[in-house]
């Protein structure tokens, strides 16, 4: 498949789109991105690239961040894990306080926020101290975007931090039920630096291949995580990747994606290939909008669906 | 692959497992059944037919007959059929009437009962009738299973009704909210019907391969609906099949399926099967438990994970 | 003190605000009354009486019923009664289905609609007939409001009835939580008709002495209930009178009192008197605007405050 | 009537029950006191006391402790504290996270965590800093109680911090709604400041005089609200006093009360006397064991209730 002209055709359609919706504002420096931004990344498991629009210009990776932790928990925790953390859809907005405190703290799957800083609290542990966990996970982004260079923006976790109230209540919410090690505040800091990972979209499309790839990297032939490990990640992000859109979005795209409020969406063809979109303007679900369509597009030309 | 040395295989290693958990026994003809049967069946889009256990006994379909309806009503009414019913995961157990009052009267999906029901009253209205609805319904399902004998079970859709409050408290809920266009009482009744039929899982997986092969049957090569709708529904199936248990279905066995409490389950690998797995008692979830775990292991021992 | 130029004082105060708000309109029947009516009428517990306005007009007295339903219960059942029917607060709307769900049918008071469905429920067991419960509830209220002619409005409750969906779909709901004995359509039925009741200001504020004094008329001196259980269904008046703004109420009036959307407002001044004023026009919490308003000014104007 | 009498009579009476339930047990402060002790302590608007059983033993006055800094945010803000806080009973339990998330961050009423946080949120913005405003705190108390030695124990606030985390949780929720002006660990802290006053039932029941009165002490003449504010507190006290047992309370009971933690109620009479009971054991709603009964006796021998 020429799947250059599929990119170049998808741009084409997708312009009027471009810019419609509207950039996170829940922060000065997330709220003054430039949304007529458009980038569409894929990068093969034999290594072929392939872009459009905007695809080295970096942007604030926020949720998809999510993903690396997950692995790196899963690896260490394996099924322990789960005691902590579920893998069921919530069905409510990715960072509601209901279900967690109906639920006694045990948040319903790691990429609603809840479930995110329980991970991250796992790797703080692991690790005993704030700082080499999140050297670990810097390093890991940066093993898998095959990029040593990556790096996150102090700005925006400062910012995030200095607004960051409500996951601060969802932590020490958790943290009275007994699902935090460690200091909520520490927790939260360390989430956010995590979400602040500045990545361009072909950075990001290379860094899902070992997902593609039943857990190691085709490229390095790193091995991450096991296949079924992979399949299960897959999974979580089909049923819950996209908040309270996840069935909207395996409905209209049907590939395992995770989107965040910085624009990007990331999403893998199992066997075949890493994906990433980026446009800043979201839709109502808070996933962008022209990046949501684009993917819409892109599996309806190339049938690339899991369905 | 000797699909027919892994069912074997299968059926040896879920043995112990066969009867653990509870028959559903909210009506006496479903309560009655011996807990202490299980069969396998797959039928490939080659119209190969694999079978273990009890594969030509008929049980009581109950919720997987929502996978029909739901794709009449798609046929019907396309698109439009969203403004009823969304595609999003629950997140709440199947009956649940919190989150429909909540979102007045829309259920989450057509695989919970509020939403099967929508669905049911929507056939009923073009129809426009209960009996030539249900007619349709059962000549549908006769025609996907290739069986013109198939059909329901009086007593045990006489003894739903007996003990459906649940269902009409729903029904007259969403009339309340002006999404139901017919009687109620009426709605339920043909709801049980569909959920009485009565089908072994040699029929079931046959039943199946429409999904499996893009809408149309692979051996007839009858077109019930377009690829597109098809690619839907089984990503319907993927994030809401299994009710509460939905995200654990995709996580450990990761295909589309749909479960019943009469301890059925279907599922496709999409391009190659259809697969229905039967054993009667259920796990907490409500799914079947010798079930759920046959599946797993077939992904496991086959790879066939959409994954 | 000289009531009837207190109540002169309030009419005439209170004239702006008559016909402010929203009659019920859920129901032929009840909008279109006219909204520029109001009625004010106290009967003390000498039978001294006072009105202002349209005070021999009758009016739906709908769910003021719940308060004498409620009464004969208490003197049938007893401290049983509250195996069925909570005494709190609900802090959701009156006619919620999810607390009701989420604490296994058991209506928080009886005020609310599922808990006074339970009520007459209860009622219809104890006469062994819904026809003969009903005929012992209107003669209760003939009784206490000393007039053999008091009637229901058989358009009312059969109007009531071609809308009751949601009614349904609450006795439904508990009848599948196994807390209403008998069909939820007979129990939904006899609710309309209790509801259906035609009265005037004057009238109910008669109906009322009782609970001012005792449990015992003052004027006829039939003894009702005991004084204890009087309290008792006073302080429930006082905290889920008035639904969702049963708080607002108490903070507002002090007055143990009882809405309905027909426009009433009963209350009672213990050992002193009852009152009833009536305006159909409604606030956003369903109880009368310019009632609560006057009501408000006959207690600062008093000072006939509980508290 | 020979209240001196009485309260020895209900203290005979109530033996078997004392010790009964359960004392608080999520700070060591707390959970070490003696299950075996009880107070009930009368002060008459005349000045006139009546006391049996460990009056004079200091207890942590906790919840009760909302009653005060409603009344000074009362004196205050007046109406506009209700922009802020609400007067409906919360139908859930006293720190539920759930109902404020819903209603946007704007909680029931005062006397639930939430509402005394936004209290005393309130209080510290007024006084343009924590330390000034609990200084005012303290002193209203020593001024009400007309003791200037009543202090607080830091033992209890300090450990209170140390295992606050819900209320933390609550208090980052709030200021994510913009529902809090100052940080939220210095509103919890001067909250479990106002938590840890240590008084006893004496003093407690002295100190209630003021609302037995009309806002104004009747024994120093000093006037602190209206009568109309005074009210109004009384009624919230009886409707949102006992967190999800307020209807009980109101229904057993009939006076307008505030319990804690500790095993304090407080309650009025109005017009006639402040009152106090004390038994550290603890019901499954979180109120006094032994205390509860105690107050109901007392309504019973007395015919004191208001309704």
């Amino acid at each position: 498949m020429d799947y250059q002209a599929i990119l170049e055709e998808i741009h084409e359609e997708i312009k009027p789109e471009i810019g419609r919706g509207k950039v996170a504002d829940y922060i000065p420096a997330l709220s003054s991105v430039d949304p007529q931004q458009f980038a569409f990344s894929i990068v093969t498991a034999e290594g072929e690239r392939y872009n459009v629009g905007e695809s080295d210009k970096n942007f604030s990776i926020q949720s998809i961040s999510k993903l690396f932790t997950f692995t790196l928990a899963l690896d260490i925790y394996s099924r322990d894990l789960y005691k902590r953390v579920g893998v069921e859809p919530s069905g409510t907005p990715f960072n509601s306080l209901v279900q967690l405190e109906y639920e006694q703290g045990i948040p319903r799957n790691p990429f609603i926020n809840a479930g995110a800083l329980v991970i991250t609290d796992s790797l703080i542990t692991h690790y005993h101290d704030d700082y080499k966990a999140f050297e670990r996970i810097i390093n890991f982004i940066r093993d898998i975007s095959d990029d040593p260079t990556v790096s996150f923006d102090p700005e925006v976790s400062t910012s995030e931090m200095d607004h960051g109230f409500r996951n601060l209540s969802l932590a020490h919410l958790m943290k009275s039920f007994d699902n935090l090690d460690n200091d909520p505040r520490t927790v939260v800091q360390t989430y956010f630096k995590q979400c602040a990972m500045s990545m361009s979209s072909e950075k990001l499309a290379r860094a899902m291949l070992y997902l593609a790839n039943g857990g190691t990297d085709p490229l390095t032939e790193k091995v991450y995580i096991t296949p079924q490990q992979t399949r299960r990640i897959n999974a979580v992000m089909l049923t819950c990747g996209h908040y309270d859109a996840s069935g909207e979005f395996a409905f209209h795209v049907g590939l395992p994606g995770k989107s965040g409020v910085g624009g990007g969406i990331v999403a893998v063809v199992p066997g075949k290939m890493g994906i990433c979109v980026w446009s800043p303007a979201l839709n109502k679900y808070g996933n962008s909008h022209a990046g949501t369509l684009a993917l819409e597009k892109f599996v309806e030309k190339t049938g690339l669906s899991i369905f």
